[in-house]
Order: C-alpha cells, then structure tokens, then sequence
C-alpha cells in the first residue's frame, strides 16, 4: 500500500493519526535545524517536516530530494505554528519517521509552477510534465465536470447515449476527410467522420427519440490558432420537434451548465436573433451582446453630398461610442490603422466627435455641415461626448469590418467582462451561399438543413432568398454550436443535392442509405452540435481550446511530444497496396 | 408541436385529456366497424380507435395506413372495455379526431417485430430498421445504461475522465494498426490507437491519479464472428497502487454494475486463481466457474501401461462427468466426433464409466483391470454412476481440447445457467510468451506490463519463468478485461524492449517520449481494460457483442449500410501524394 491518504485531505481533526503519503516533491526548504517538504498530489499539497536534531539522518535525506522527486512518508499528523489559511491541509502538517524515493526526477526541462518559464513549443514537446501545472490541471478537471454535466442533464431529458462509427465513408465534400486505407477491402478507404449527422439521423429513422454523444470529429483543414484535426462536439438529435423544441431544450442544458460550473442563474431567455439581423446590426453571425453599439447604416443621409468615398460606396455605416468623443488624434490614428489593417481591409476611417460643449467637429467637416452631422447624430442616437466612428465600401467587407472595429472599441472602453455571459440564438440562416470559386450554391450548414416551407417558392427561382430552420448558439462573440431541422422527405433531400451540384447518380452513391432510409418512415427531425472543447474554454474563461484537451496538435497538425505523424515501413504500406509519391 | 405526450406514458389517470401523439404504426386491425391502430415509438406503444360510425372519412383515412407509416394523432384519452394488462398504457386508448400523416412508408423489407423474418445480410444493410426491433432497442438502452453507471461509480471514486487523441503514431507492431495519411505532413502517417495505454501512462506521469475514458480502439485484424475493427473499451488507470488496489477498484466496479443493471448482489471477493493453476484446472485462461468439473492428470498412472497412445502422450487427463455414466454408445460415438474435429484436434477419446452397479467398463478395459481404473476413480473422486472423459497427447493441445470438452459437457449437463454469473480473476500471468515463428519472446500482454520482483532474477537465464502483475477479469468463461502494474523505471523498459526483440534505437523512436517521461518522476501505477461492447453483451444475455452495437460492420469489415470503406477520387489521393498499386 503506497498511501493512507492523498495529500489533499489531512486537517487539524486528524492531528496524532500516523498516516502515509505519497506525491512529488514541490518543493522544499531549510530553515535552521528544520526541512519542510511540500508534497503534492492531484488532491492537494501537505507539508512534510524533517528535524534535523531528532533525526538527522533522515533530515539529510529529505535535504538531497530534488524536485519531482516521487516518495513515499510515513509519519504523524501534527499542528502546525506557522498556519497556512490558503489551503485547506494549511492547518498540518507530517512529521516524518520513514522516507522512501519511489522514483527519482531529473531537473525537469521547465519549472512546474504556475507561472512557468517554459516556451510553448517546449511545453508541447513535454505536455506531461505541462499537465502537472495548476492551470492545466484545473483545465482537465473542468473538461471531466463539464462533460457529467452536460450527460446528467441530457439524461434527465431522456436522451439517450449512443456511441456512432468511426470508420465511415469519405464524402463529395471530401477533401477534409481524414481516409484510412483498408487492409481487408484494398484500395478501398474509410473516413474519418467530420460528424456523425447520417448516422444520428438514421437514428431517429430508426425510432431513437432523442439521442447524444460526445463525439471525436475529424476535420483534415489548415489549421487556424484555435482549430484541431480532432476536436469533441456535443452531438444531439431530436425526432417530431420544430425549432423552438431544439432551442428550448438547448437553452435549458445551457443554462443548467452555467448554473452547476459558473454557480450562475441565467433567468432571461436568450434572445433569438434572425441573422439577416445580426448582420444589419452587429455585423457578423456571431455578435458579441455583452455590449449594444449597434452598426448604424447612413448611406441614404451621407452618400452623393460630394465625399468622394462615401458617394462611391455601396455602404456606410458605423458605431457609436458612448463617451469617445475625447479621444486623441493618436488614439484615432491607432484605430485608423486597426481597420486598415489587411486582415479588416477598410479603406479608412471617418470620424465625428459630438463634444461635451455641444460643438461638432468629424473629420470630414469639409463635406458634411454640423446640420448633417447632427441628423447621423440622430441616426444614432448619440449623446454630447460620443464619437462616431464611419467606415464605407462594399456591404459586406463593411459590416464585417465594423464588425472587427466594434470589439476592439469594446476592448479599448472595457465592455467585454470576462465575468459576464450573454448567450444568444442567431437564427434563420440562409439555406445556401454562393461561392464565385466553385460557380455554385453551397449549404451555408449542410445539405440535410431544411428549408423553410415559407421560402420553398423561392427554392428555384432565386435559391438565395431561401432561409433555413437552421440556427447558432452564440456567447459573448463565440461560436459554440449550430443546428437546425432536417429534410426528412426522399423528394426534398434529392432536390437539394442537386441545387448543390451533385448529379443524382452521386448523391445516390454517396448518401443512397439515407435517402432510401426516408422511405420507410421518417419523423420530422432535428439537432444540435455543441463544441465541447469551445464550451469548456468559455467556463474556464480562456480563448484557447488547445489547454482544455490533454494531449493536443500543434498549427502543422503534429503532436510533437510523440513525433506524430510519421513515416511507416513499406511492409506496412505493402499490406495496405498503398505507394507514397515520390 | 407535433405531440404532447408520448406512446408510453398515458394511463387511466389520464382519461378525458385532449392528446396529441406522434409515432410510427405498428399495426392496425379492423373488428366491425371499429379500426384498432397499435401507434409506437421508443417509450411504448399506444392504441388509437377510429369508429366507422361516428368518423366514416377518418376511419377510412386510418384505414389506408400501411405499417410504419409516421402519423400523428389528437384525441381524447378513454378507457378500454378490453384491457391489456401486459403494457403500461394498456387500460386506455385514444379516439382519434384528427389523423396527420407526418410521413408514409414503403412497406419494410422485412416485419419489425421481435421475431423478423429477415436474414442477417438484410438487417445489417437496413440496420436503420432493424433497431427500430424491440430486441436491438432493449440493447441499445442497456448499453446506454450501463455506460451511465460506469461513470457513476468511477466518478464516485474520484477516477477523471479525460479524452486522449485518436489520431497517435505507428507502433512497430503495427501490422495491426490503422493508419491514417496526413495532408499537411506529407508521406507521414498518423495511426488510430489500439488502446489508449501509453497515453494514459503520461497522465499517470502528469499527476492525474486516477484516469477513466470509454474509449473507442481499433483494430485491423481478420474478424471472427465476436470482434469487430472498432470497439469500445473501459480504460483506466491509477497511480500508487499495487495489484490488489486495481482489483479491489474494479471488483467494485463490476458489483456495481450487476446490483444496478442485474439487481444482482455478488457478495463473495471474485476468486483469485494465478494462470497457471487455470490452465492446470481448467485448461484455459478464462475458465466457467459456474460449475466445477476441473481437469485431473493422471499421466503418472496412465503411462507406459501398454496402452500406445498413452505411452506415447506427453499429458493424460480428463475430466469427471457426474451421473453421466448412463450415456449411451451413440451419445460417447458423438463426443468422440466432438474432440477429434479439426478445431478442437484430439486424436481420439478415452471413457470409463463407474456405473451404479459398481461396475466399471471403459474403452479401454483391454490395457487397464478394475484395479487400475478405480486409482483413476480416485485421482478424479468420482462417484458410482460418474463418467470420466480421457484425452492424451501435447500439454498445451490437451488441455486446451480439455477446455472444450469440460464446456461441451456442461452444455450438455445443463450446468451453464444464464442466469447465473461467476466472476473471477485470473492472475499471475506469464510475462512473456515464446514465439516459434518469430523465434522471440513476445509479451503475453504488453510491453509496459511489469514483471513480478521475486522472479526478476530469471529475466536473464530463464524469460518463460518470469510472472508479470497482470490479471484478466473472467466472467462466465467469458474475458471482460485485463490489465497489469506498469514499469516505471526507464531501466526496466528498456530492459524490456531488448527481451521483446527490439533494438534500442527502435524503442527510442518508438517510445522514447514515453522512457523519457519515466525520467522526471514517475509514480508506480497500473490499470485495466474492460471490453465495454462484450460487457454490454454479457448483461443483455447474449454471446454477440454485435447487437449491442448501433451500426457494426461485418465480417469483412464492412458497413454494408453506408457501403464502406469504398474508392476515394484520384483528386483525394493526390492530395495525400499516395498511390493504390495496380
């Protein structure tokens, strides 16, 4: 038996008790004729104490310990003199009779503390000894807590856990598809699923009700800071439900889940936004509402008044930011570089300040008078002390860009408290997207979305005015998943393949099983798919998904602590009928 | 909204409520000018009435439905005159005044009842409908259950769960790998993990304590009937302790689970058998300890008595099957085929019977009198009316047809009781296992498992005679799981990759992140891996982990549902930079 207890539980109630531990040496230090020694564990930190008059040997001992050193003592549970209110075993501490290294450490290549002194590429090459850090610790164990959570409420909604295969089809769609080449069906490939959406719906056809998983996607794409080649989604499913049943059970999970990690009550029913709206007024899909400072549009007010830029625009709009108007000509010039940054792309940056003292001064006084000024004023419903900030060109490079320029407003006036969190619905998507690339309509979620039956009239003669029952959940600015209601009627699913391009041969090959599957009995269905690794960084209030996964890829998609990808032996590529390219 | 209740929870507390209820038919009958209509979905089963009388163009409407149609129906909840006390909404039905066909149906390939008509080939390419069958959805629930309960009382036991990455490296025993080609790291490949247990050992490393994950794993491997290329296991592991710690742990575990899923209380500590007592007993590693029947030697007296066969056998043994003595010529003539077909392989069968009368007649009454049979009678402490079954030859061979034998009897005998469950472990594996073919050693469980300290001293001189601190957890003859104490010394694993073959420059690139991790303090630890699909099987009853599986694949591999794996396009392949050789 290596312990009686961890070293997270021992208190004063248990003072005179001789108990075992076993940990890593934290750290330790001498002081006088004494050593203590912070023994740590998942469970806590305890001090061990050595005194060097009683037992000098064993005190010397102690002394030679260096850092992660993994022992065992043995010893008596004693009030401490020196108390340590912080932690909870603070109030003890052991003094030790028997000492045993159960292993050894060498120093290790980064300090284990938890400000540390190692480098990102070096953390990631010894990710575990990174794992043993408090952060990442507390990381983990709100991923384990995150995911009771979110099953002990699906539970509670009759839903039911089911696991989907990984070994599935490569789809048309397929060049993020991670294949495998099969050994027994050569020169045949499986997939690796970018989700398991077929299957969860087969499951309905098949009568499931209501079914989740948490489900490992696979997505072979260039990889942006925040994106993994293996990521977990929370995968639902629902049968004979319309939008609103997804949202309101959805939201309930989401507000369940605050409740039991963040010990918030979030009372109010998040706003459901559609996204033709989300765009007029915040710019993107995904606004971030723990502020307002809505865009405003003045193109009507301020194109053809003989500003060349603005006359030229197809779009002009801005924000208001309430109490700016006493910003520096630097700090304009800064946010002048922010939009003209080639990641926003604006052209440049108009500005007006509406003063305390009621004067008006823009930098554009040469082409508007303090009357027109005054009627964006009104536009905008801006106060004496505001400041508008105006960009113009296309509608949508624009938006997107007073998108960018309304969160960075928001950094600079201190808008976005990380303590607070404001989930909402965009919804009614557009069903399709064109893409100029390609010469065709794409699904803006994927091809099973049905359409709204509103719209259907518009399906064939301008498919671009068609929206969907499809919907996001959107927090403070984040993505944290989508959904929407399926097709489940063979004629609709077959018309919607081909208004994205597949003729009817290859939808038949690719997605035949389920189409066939509509025809024998199809509820009306639909789903969610919920980014867990998102979800449990917003708790942990990090912008990076990569610290809540234990053992995650780098940017190249490597995981550099085990060296892969790699190459493997030609017998191997043999048995696989397989040739690397030279 | 498309119900108000489901098909499973309307009783007579609820009569005179205004319903709506959506599901699939069931069946439909006509008595009179009454239409009965059995409407199901996952929570039961509910009957709609229409009356020609009252209704004459909705009970032809309801008339007109064929089998699996998706309807919904509103109406008033009404006592039954004819009750059916089998379901739990059998006092009541619902009047329909309002029929929705939400969906029609082609008529199935095959009945959804619990008794189909279909063949396996059909099920499996419509799986969709063959869940819908009673029998797969009890399957599915209770494995939804049982992973519940798992992670109750793992998380009670302060166990984390925690996801490591699907997409790791090729292990050099990766002839049974699934690889998988990188996009971004060209000629480089990923592989899919057989089991998660390097990457658990890190967590050890990083401190976590105590790790659980249900784990998918894959494996390339030809198929018998009971394996398939994906799976899900129980994966777990713990630091600080020594075996009986991990057996503790788990025989809690597997209690739990029968109290909750069983409402079974297995009082008694699961027996502890070592290896090779198992085999000398029972002539397998994962014995049927729901009967006794143990193998008896008796080479000692049988051999070198003028009987060829014996003389020339390395092992003479059988077993004693009570109250047997009365099989006839016809019941012998048919074990003998039993143990001499090719799968079994014994080249004949030896009886003696101990009849009632205290006679003894046997099959070979020419080379041994009454007096050298009833020595035998002895050795096995049969009883008058007893049979003994002999077979002699190879150790192994033997004893391994022995197995078989012992099972076909209890068979027979009726000993194998399903509702009975016996666990056990079976301990004190050999570390290690000679490979004629390879001409090496290989490891009986892994290459991480560790050798037991007392015969550390025959690693050198005499490998076979090394025990490890590995244990299977056998139920009903069945293997649930195994597991082993790690190394965690970098000295000892290196030690152990030279036993296994390797050179130090291959465990270096193959493993190296792992012996390097043993250098920075690493706490001794173990675990364990229990077959989640085969426990599932287990407590639903059946040998076939396959109908506990949403959507497996066959025998070759393949889900002949969605036809995978198939071709990918040349363009995927150029991508990858791969060939498929002609």
């Amino acid at each position: 038996m290596y312990r009686t207890h961890t070293c997270g539980e021992l208190n004063i109630h248990d003072v005179n008790t001789i108990v075992t531990l076993s940990g890593w040496v934290q750290r330790s230090r001498d002081l006088g004729g004494m050593t203590f020694l912070d023994l740590r564990d998942r469970y806590g930190i305890t001090q061990l104490v050595f005194n060097m008059e009683t037992d000098p040997e064993l005190c010397k001992k102690a002394r030679k310990l260096g850092r992660e050193y993994v022992v065992q003592a043995i010893g008596t549970v004693t009030e401490r003199s020196n108390k340590n209110k912080n932690i909870p075993t603070g109030e003890i501490e052991i003094v030790v009779d028997n000492l045993t290294v159960l292993n050894p450490a060498e120093v290790p290549p980064f300090t284990i503390e938890t400000n540390t002194d190692g480098g990102d590429e070096l953390r990631m090459k010894f990710r575990y000894l990174d794992l043993r850090r408090d952060p990442l610790k507390k990381n983990l164990l709100l991923r384990h807590k995150l995911a009771q959570e979110v099953r002990s409420y699906l539970n509670s909604m009759n839903f039911i856990e089911i696991e989907t295969p990984y070994l599935i089809k490569s789809t048309p769609e397929g060049a993020r598809d991670f294949v495998v080449p099969s050994r027994m069906n050569q020169g045949q490939f499986y997939a690796l699923p970018q989700s398991p959406q077929t299957f969860k719906q087969l499951l309905m056809i098949s009568g499931y009700d209501r079914y989740y998983q948490l489900a490992r996607c696979f997505r072979d794409e260039d990889l942006r800071a925040d994106r993994q080649p293996e990521f977990t989604q929370i995968d639902c499913e629902m049968s004979f439900v319309v939008q609103d049943d997804v949202l309101n059970t959805f939201e309930g999970l989401v507000k369940y889940l605050f409740l039991k990690l963040k010990g918030l009550d979030l009372r109010d029913t998040f706003p459901r936004i559609p996204y033709d709206e989300a765009i007029r007024d915040y710019g993107t899909d995904k606004p971030d509402l723990r502020f307002e400072m809505k865009i405003k549009e003045i193109t009507s007010l301020a194109k053809n008044q003989g500003f060349r830029i603005f006359d030229q625009a197809e779009y002009i709009g801005g924000i208001c930011a309430s109490s700016c108007a006493d910003y520096s000509r630097k700090q304009l010039d800064k946010l002048t570089s922010f939009v003209t940054q080639p990641q926003i792309g604006a052209k440049g940056l108009v500005f007006v300040k509406f003063n305390e003292d009621g004067s008006v001064k823009s930098s554009v006084d040469k082409f508007f008078d303090s009357e027109a000024l005054n009627k964006w004023k009104e536009v905008f419903q801006a106060k004496a002390g505001d400041l508008l900030l105006i960009l113009a060109g296309d509608s949508t490079a624009t938006l997107t860009a007073l998108a960018e320029l309304r969160l960075e407003m928001a950094n600079q006036m201190g808008l976005r408290d990380n303590k607070l969190f404001v989930p909402l619905w965009v919804v009614d998507f557009p069903l399709l997207e064109w893409n100029d690339e390609s010469g065709r309509y794409h699904a803006k979620h994927h091809p099973f979305t049905s359409p709204k039956s509103e719209d259907l009239r518009f399906l064939e003669s301008d498919p671009s005015k068609v929206h969907a029952d499809a919907y996001d959940l959107v927090i403070n600015g984040v993505e944290i998943g989508g959904g929407s209601i399926r097709i489940h009627d063979k004629q609709m699913q077959q018309k919607m393949f081909r208004h994205l391009g597949f003729t009817d041969e290859l939808a038949e090959t690719q997605f035949g099983f389920l189409m066939n599957a509509f025809k024998y009995g199809a509820p009306p269905h639909g789903g969610i798919a919920l980014g867990f690794d998102r979800l449990a960084a917003l708790f942990g209030g990090s912008e990076s998904i990569r610290d809540f996964i234990a053992f995650p890829k780098n940017n190249s998609g490597r995981d550099i602590m085990i060296e892969s990808p790699s190459i493997i032996s030609n017998n191997q590529l043999n048995e696989l009928n397989l040739k690397v390219r030279q």
